[in-house]
């Protein structure tokens, strides 16, 4: 089902200069579709949107994890000292080091934790990825399931294949219907269709059944932990303390998951897709299908998404309008 | 005229990912449209790509400038070293120094000259602002031509009027049809219809009339010292030393300008905007062009917008399509 696409559009002098076409579904907790905008059906990749699903054999695994490893385990860290001393211990509980880490290597998304770096004369290390602590609990994952940690980013590896089977069980779609790519950290990127994929949200905002534990312990540890998931500055982390009972989620290519508790429609997931993958777009629209949804935008959340663009020298340049064609049912 | 949009495509796994719309204009050497795709009447900002028709009060009040300080007047360089020295040159010619400046301050955009202020804990100044080349250039512009330097930057000021004057005069629009903004440096930034910006490139291409001499020297400048029009790996620097005769400008939000003098078609202006602003596609659609218009694509062109994608392990993990479905005429 295709209904106009949401846009963010970024003026200047009264002018529209560049426009972000938008795609995004709302479930609620059966698992029925509430609302959206463009193209609910699109098959996109969460990215790291997944990974609050993709710690689940891990917390399935191990139920008495501490709720800080468990974060580090669905983050997209920063890679400040905070966050890097979270990942080395969850490291540790299975028995492996930085080189068991199949993620790569880039410098910390934190501007000051790189400028550190780059002051100490230091290369980062696959510690400083992103995804390392997510690639921390599988191996810890491998571990309590009884699985071999070697190749644990394969494909075929059972770790990989019981997530993907996860993604269709919870996403409520057929295996087939969950797509394999390649992530930017090596482990597979799931593509499936949009609203199944605010469907893992909605799961993750109203446990149920078998696996209500454990998508218990993952909410729980989110928004117990909103530093660890990202870092200072970045939206999961300045959002989640915002907005009661809210756990979100970024992906890359500006996809975005929240599970919300606290709505006057009670728990709902969210999943959005900006088409061209750009990220500015995400806040505008995380506050804007907040507030569509009957949430309060305080001035403190609107301060995550300025809608006043500023220039080098500090003056008012432009503006960012939201436009969300919300078709209900 | 509308067409369908161009479009660049990011895939992984063989499954789309993103998608950027694209906006497209070619115009002859008569100023006539001869192709387009998407939207060519699109009133949008190009940005720095105007920046060789904000350099023309300068090479017309001064026609013996050298063409190193010519080309940084027309530049958004990289702030190195070498960027820095031609603008302090150019400065001085008008007896102006870095105070003088109103562009506003920001890091290099170089990451190694970014680097090195890091490490020396030296704050960036504006020297190191990608437009303080125009600027400098401007404030020369103003003396040549017995203009104050005082609010040089202001809409109302003689050097921005004749500035706005230039761009209806060679985009062949009125001038009621060239919006005013402010820029990310405070001057104005102007927008106009894309294919009008197609034909600024075209009279870079094919200069004519009485701005003829000044147009050449702009051309020339930029084409003779492309390291200074932008710096280490970026498009315009990389492109213009492949491509006989091209002069080709970068704009923010993902515009882009080129002055093609050896096409089959003749001497050609090219101007393009990303729908969303994603400077990644900008490359892809450059070349893409170039191609359509019988320029020979060589593989050292093709590296500057490699069509396979890797991921933070160097694996192979997705792909960059072009589309651009161009109606000729």
């Amino acid at each position: 089902m295709t209904a106009q696409d949401g846009r963010v559009i970024f003026t200047r002098g009264g002018q529209a200069e560049s426009v972000h076409a938008v795609h995004l579904a709302v479930v609620d907790a059966a698992g029925q579709r509430l609302a959206h905008c463009g193209d609910a059906d699109l098959v996109t990749f969460p990215r790291s949107s997944s990974k609050p699903v993709q710690a689940l054999p891990l917390a399935l695994g191990l139920p008495e994890l501490p709720g800080d490893e468990l974060a580090i385990a669905c983050a997209s860290h920063a890679g400040t000292p905070e966050h890097l001393a979270v990942v080395e211990r969850l490291l540790a509980r299975s028995g492996s080091t930085a080189e068991d880490l199949r993620c790569g290597t880039h410098p910390p998304f934190d501007p000051t934790a790189a400028a550190e770096l780059i002051r100490r004369n230091e290369a980062p290390t696959p510690l400083h990825h992103n995804c390392s602590g997510k690639h921390a609990g599988m191996l810890l994952a491998c571990v309590q399931n009884g699985w071999p940690r070697e190749g644990y980013t394969e494909h075929a590896h059972p770790l990989q294949v019981r997530i993907r089977e996860l993604h269709a069980e919870l996403g409520g779609v057929a295996l087939d219907d969950v797509r394999r790519g390649t992530d930017g950290c090596s482990v597979p990127a799931l593509a499936l269709p949009l609203h199944a994929a605010a469907r893992l949200f909605a799961r993750l905002a109203a446990p149920a059944g078998p696996l209500a534990p454990a998508l218990e312990s993952v909410f729980q540890a989110m928004t117990a932990h909103p530093f660890l998931i990202a870092g200072p500055g970045r939206l999961d982390t300045t959002l989640m303390p915002l907005v009661p009972s809210l756990a979100a989620k970024m992906g890359a290519e500006a996809f975005y998951g929240m599970a919300l508790r606290n709505s006057p429609r009670g728990p709902l997931g969210i999943a959005f897709k900006v088409q061209d993958g750009g990220e500015r777009a995400r806040p505008h629209v995380a506050l804007a299908v907040l507030e569509a949804l009957g949430v309060p935008v305080t001035a403190q959340m609107r301060a995550l998404a300025p809608a006043t663009l500023h220039n080098w020298a500090g003056r008012d340049v432009g503006t960012v309008e939201v436009e969300l064609p919300l078709v209900w049912g």
